[in-house]
């Protein structure tokens, strides 16, 4: 059986997903995204009565997927292991990174962002705390409980700002899709090089060869 | 003799500044600017015929303030030094945050910024990088010529996005004037974390009690 409101609505989330990243969010009007998917204003207002709805929708399926991925920090035993971890962290913020564009402005103009980003944020700091505490006592590194937290918070701020420095040194083509895969692996590869100086020898060389094979 | 045309451009810019900052670039419009100085908007426009140029000119005199105080990191010989170095870089940031509030939506519509902000991140990134070294000369650190650069890049990103972070955790009063001091206080303290665990251990202790002194 089909049930054509429920694929349109999901054609409008894909559609402007596709959009929101590629322009900006603020600089995305819904018209623009009836228009692209040739469907009436009116349509498209039928499903998503603001744009504000179509944000927080696609930035739930965002978190839901961040929330589902994120528990598996704790489960990392080595670095290759952490490796491919931050790797499918980062794919997923690229799919998401109009949420990293325009984060400030989004926070200020959006109340279910304003609490749930800080979430996501607190969330992936905890994971990466947990990330640390096991390589720790898998012996590959010796930090402090202090150390864990500072460490695990300049992570998340690598993380969420990593596409900004990116984005600062190529405005026109940093956020284009075929910089997707790069992207991730400098992004993996910038968040885990903030451990490094906390690494026993072998396994810093390690880290740094892994590095160097991806990147 | 009175030039009553320049003190004019001058307050504009001043009154400019603290709205921007209060409220975020995209949502002050000039004739919000003109009407909180009690000015026409044919007066403001006469001087700043532009948003643009108003923003350029504010991000110019900023980045000429940076660019005059960058090259005090190659006389960084101590960590007291490099923290009263970083705060005052900080305290810059902090009273044109404006420009770092919306960053990626600024450089992505205007092509001033769009050379000029990258120019400043170098410019901050070779600076970080001398200070590393100058650390190390004085037997102060022990980095690899790749951790100099990969640690003064970490330095810059912790350094641009730091106010951001603080804007996640509080959206609604990160960036109120009363939050100065505090806010270049922790930004000092988060980017020079960065270089703690590169430190040796004696003046590894006197930076974390230098900033646990002053956080």
């Amino acid at each position: 059986m089909k049930k054509p409101p429920r694929r349109t609505a999901e054609r409008i989330l894909s559609t402007a997903l596709g959009l929101f990243n590629r322009f900006g969010e603020p600089n995305v009007a819904t018209t623009l995204i009836a228009s692209d998917m040739g469907i009436s204003p009116g349509n498209l207002f039928y499903h998503f009565p603001s744009k504000e709805l179509l944000v927080n929708a696609l930035f739930d399926a965002f978190e839901e997927r961040m929330f589902h991925l994120l528990p598996a920090a704790a489960d990392v035993k080595d670095l290759e292991h952490a490796w491919f971890f931050m790797h499918s962290v980062f794919e997923l913020i690229w799919e998401h990174r109009f949420i990293y564009r325009d984060l400030n402005d989004l926070l200020s103009k959006n109340r279910h962002l304003e609490s749930q980003v800080k979430e996501v944020l607190q969330r992936q700091r905890q994971a990466f705390e947990q990330l640390l505490k096991g390589l720790q006592a898998n012996g590959l590194l010796a930090q402090t409980d202090t150390e864990h937290k500072s460490c695990a918070t300049h992570m998340v701020v690598m993380l969420t700002w990593w596409l900004s420095y990116e984005y600062v040194q190529d405005p026109r083509h940093a956020m284009e899709d075929n910089n997707a895969n790069r992207s991730a692996l400098r992004g993996a590869q910038q968040v885990l090089g903030v451990l490094l100086p906390y690494l026993h020898a072998q396994p810093k060389a390690q880290l740094q060869s892994l590095i160097q094979v991806y990147a």
